[in-house]
């Protein structure tokens, strides 16, 4: 059983929920995200039906759990949830477009990658500090160092950090540095990692497992869920088939798919799908007019150098395509594209594009 | 080795060419299409390749076979090919939607669907008389009866038709009422069948198997091809993933990797690789966008008593949803959608919508 | 409905069945196997039903077709079948060994192989003369040639011969050489060409598809026996996932799966799915415990040279400790590895080994 | 570059490579697992090749890191390792069987699945204290209290204890009570997992990921290995495939393929691949002789009220045919199935089955 409390709820109010279910004999979890309180309730389910929970004040939704995704589901909640990551909307009426490196590689190379995305028609930045790879040889992100360049970055050019999170205990220094925390495709159920993030206060980018079914990438967001945080958006990133022309097969039905099972904002990775520069333009098309609130994307000043997956990031000339692209397909869809604003400070100032 | 001679190539020259062959020791198999003949050459490659052959009137090309597909490869056709049927173009500049019922069920039901597929924006009409089913004890289709209403709603409507053809013997019987021969995902390895629409003079609509690789898929064309018969569009209709969610996963990436390797022009079809009608129109939409020269989709005057995936076809209200859809994302992609002259005859006489 | 007639049931015996179906205003449709009569009706069910055909001479089980696979399902059918190919048995009680080229070269290399195939235990010799091949530019097999030179080894060496049929019209040629019907992977769902090994009166030896789920494979099985023959022999050869390291996974799981539903004998073949040749012995081990009733391998007397599948033929270093390693699991399993009668006849004339 | 000390190393010997390293400019980062100290180098390759580090005492092997994985790869280390486990052997030369309930749930349970383990030939007890499971809402494990039983189980019976661990924080406290640790397939690539297991002293027991190549598993191995442990078994547990009759696909292959890739030790799981009671005897049977070192087994005293799991697991009538077999294939293959010691003390005390 879960009790999902109003915004506005008080401690008090919190308070006297979980005493209540103490009287009663249960145990009590209560869940603290950026913007609602979950409390799950250990125990007699029976008993605590007559309690009349939802009569409490505070209290929005008492909700039994019985079959598998309650929290992000959309059948007890119709309306479409909108993600907000430090004030740029993710969700229906946008299409938002996250792009920046995979990889931090310098701070020059990602505030030229910062430019590129903003010319591209991104809002908010991506980059790696902390890369999961698959050999240990490979090069595996700067780390900390990386989080802090992202924060120079944003202070420059004003977009928001989305980054990857890779393990349970570097959450904290994460959410320190960025507006937005990722769990990669490999790290879909590591679910204490999926816990911490949930606990973090932060909005969450959850991509889908190269082999998850779709029940099970939900299944992954309730546990973040669980945890009081509402604020995921889901990532469709591809999925390992037996085909071997795209590194992996973007599942472009998945985003219908999701949106009829959830009501969470889902976007899409034509990058990291198709391993091919050439594919990320259709491929971002297609996700939009599939009816994704977004896409994520790599870009790079010198794919050529790059220490990550160069061969998938977009180069300059099909900057401008993108961005005009998605602005009229968002205008298509009865979306808005969103734009950030460009610096241009005459004099010795920073200016970008 | 394999000759491609000109359209205009006389019987004279494509007899001189198969004689100056055969004096040098070797065999050529020459076989007739529609708008070329291809001379395929066995013997000793060496010698071949001293008689100058590609000098000879009459022939347009001389290919050595040595990687994988050759007819139907982009690299020495780099102009993408417009295949005509009976009249309607499939191609670039075009989007050329391809509508009607999964099975021919009776003359009602095929002129029905007829009327919905024009209304959906349909110049072609498909519609199966001959239906490989999985199991044995499954409506498999009217046969012969199911061709002849075929050709009669064609005759009412104008619409050129599109039906499968599933064994190598049917193929002069499909050939004699149909305008394409599709060949369907289980068959496309059935190199007898392939090699009988090669043969036939008729265009082929060649659906990708549901565990093909695109590769795999180009080399079954390349059977087609080799038979003389170039007029060959390709159909992506999904293939076998572990998500369960949808029938099968539309490899939309398959578009535009096709494109970059073959001259062919390439569709989508949404209906059966999603197997959910309101996946049918998100997935018409990125097939569009991710630059597919049309689509394929099953439309149904009352699905809930099709004989055959009835769950999947698009029903009244979803039709005009889709042709301004396709109209507005061909104009996007710089292409026109094809609109069927739709017949009014007033006074007792047809009418069509 | 199915009706299928005893053994011994007499012509007039048939007629009769057929004659009270048409009587009642049904369709009956005959199918003549090898060594039974399936007799499939159309019509109203009831009312068959009260036909009481079950009592009629000659009629040994009636079934009403409920579900998906009937005729080769366990259920109706709790003993296992054997099925004797040209007097070897296939199924519980035995280990069969099916060995020879992957496709027939020459006389003399079949002849060697041959040779090589009774050393490792084999009883039957399979070869192809016929192969299907993704690329048209691929050796396509000797075709006629080859048969000739199959039954030319048999009458050598007293092998019988199991070699593939790739279409409908070819059944009639292979059957008057050969002694077993293989239809490959790439056909398991060439509906019409399961129907004319159904019709052929021959033993069939049926591959999984590379993408086929049991389920599927079962209905194909299904599809042959609807037309009389239930000497049918199914062969596990693997099944097409995401792993590169061998050429398809062999589904050892699925010799357990089939035996618990089906009664029809169940082989592997771990030359194809594994495509290296030191994977052979383990896989030809681990099919034998998991239950399989034989095993089909690849042996050629010089891989280096094969026209096809050379690099996982077993070569004569192997090959003793295959029959060897047959001998013993099959006693473990409770079974007898058949043994060739090994030909010695001294002075002057022929002697194998 | 990677240099792998002799397990007789001494500290001074160890500080002498580090700062002769460090002298030319590199960085070491000195890696101590159960029996060897591993130090990888960061720095200019060339320089350190000059420094002739091989011949410094202590050191055992210097190796290149050019390709994939190195540390866990035959290429350079062809005896196959043998992993002891408290004292119990898995490698070359034994079948050694885990078994054990799929969760613990109490001591009475965990402590009669413990002596049908015995009964069924094991010599190591597999159970689950820390459960990672898809859905939130799943029985999660019992935890610390799990371990505790665990190791009171242990000291009844003297079996060693295999458990889970899903967490990098948790790997301590789970090291303090079990004899190996056990990472799970769904976190294959939780690289900070890995990392702490590889710096945790204890044998590590590695399933392969549900989508994982054989070369991405190798390389999980090496993350391990990299932490300087080197006592690692890989663990094949079936992968997701389209295939539906099992809960995965066992892929037998991987065991002799692994074998030729790495000197790990290498065992299969028949309880969570196949997901059927059915199929363990079988795939077990197939495992051992397709090469492998052992099996990981669910056994349940009472299958019907397990928490998790229960149709997989072995019921006590296949127990003693499960012994069997495994003794009798282990003497196929040249090796021993080891026996626990069973525990029979007559007046009071305890006494195993």
């Amino acid at each position: 059983m879960v009790i999902v409390t109003s915004p506005s709820a008080t401690e008090a109010e919190i308070r006297a929920v979980v005493e209540c279910v103490e009287r009663a004999g249960g145990e009590a979890f209560v869940s603290r995200g950026v913007r609602q309180v979950v409390i799950g309730l250990l125990g007699d389910v029976e008993r605590f039906a007559g309690l009349n929970l939802g009569r409490m004040p505070g209290v929005n939704r008492v909700m039994r759990i019985t079959s598998s995704y309650k929290l992000v589901s959309r059948e007890h909640h119709p309306e479409r949830t909108v993600v907000e990551v430090a004030g740029v909307p993710i969700g229906a009426g946008t299409v938002t477009v996250i792009a920046g490196p995979c990889a931090v590689e310098s701070p020059e190379q990602t505030l030229d990658a910062a430019k590129l995305a903003i010319r591209s028609g991104a809002t908010l930045l991506r980059g790696g500090a902390f890369k999961p790879r698959t050999s240990p040889y490979a090069f595996q992100g700067l780390g900390l160092r990386g989080l802090q360049i992202l924060a120079e970055v944003r202070a420059e050019t004003g977009l928001p950090v989305v980054t990857e999170v890779i393990s349970a205990d570097d959450v904290d220094m994460v959410a320190e540095h960025a507006d937005m925390l990722q769990v990669g495709a490999r790290n879909m159920q590591n679910f204490a990692l999926l816990q911490a993030v949930g606990r973090s206060g932060k909005p969450v980018l959850l991509k889908r497992g190269m082999n998850a079914t779709i029940e099970e990438w939900l299944l992954a967001a309730e546990y973040i869920a669980q945890r009081g945080n509402l604020d995921i958006v889901l990532c469709e990133r591809g999925i390992r088939t037996f085909e071997r022309a795209t590194r992996n097969t973007l599942d472009v039905s998945a985003v219908p798919v999701v949106q009829y099972l959830s009501h969470l904002p889902v976007i899409i990775d034509p990058s990291h799908s198709g391993g091919r520069r050439e594919l990320v333009l259709p491929l971002s098309r297609a996700g939009v007019v599939a009816g994704a609130d977004g896409i994520i994307i790599d870009v790079h000043p010198d794919p050529a150098t790059a220490l990550c997956d160069g061969p998938q990031a977009l180069i300059a000339e099909d900057i401008d395509e993108m961005a005009r692209s998605m602005a009229e397909l968002a205008a298509f869809m009865g979306r808005t594209l969103l734009r950030h604003p460009i610096v241009r400070v005459v004099g010795g100032d920073r200016r970008i594009v």
